[in-house]
């Protein structure tokens, strides 16, 4: 069994509203001094009968074609197990 | 400047839909031996003018009081100097 850690997060330059709402929350909770927050996905994909080397192919596949939207996006992952 | 990283992740147990959604997506594209799929949020907070424990103070109530909703969510947080 495999366990993959997959972040997806928007691109340098990419506008993050959310990230933005979540800014202005915690400032209207008195927090000070934050600079910038971006939010991202976290994605734990658990795969059975694969070895190590196919599971990084095809994570790397899997957020190619869905996962991530590359066009705004970047991903990484790690493979446990 | 700190820079921490938040991972929020559902609980075990707590049903998840929008990973259930990403694993019949991802069948439908031909991939196999996919056991399970969780959707998380990761968010990256930068933040000025504190220590690092000041940081790790604070990042831990945001989480508590707005990030993660504790009753059905857990979170864990990094803290880079």
């Amino acid at each position: 069994m495999i366990k993959a850690k997959v972040y997806i997060t928007l691109k340098k330059g990419v506008l993050d509203p959310q990230g933005k709402t979540i800014k202005q929350a915690l400032e209207h909770l008195e927090y000070k001094g934050i600079e910038d927050i971006r939010l991202g996905k976290y994605i734990e994909i658990t795969l059975n009968g694969k070895s190590k080397s196919e599971a990084e192919r095809e994570i790397k596949d899997m957020c190619e074609k869905l996962l991530a939207n590359t066009v705004i996006e970047d991903y990484r992952f790690e493979i446990e197990g």
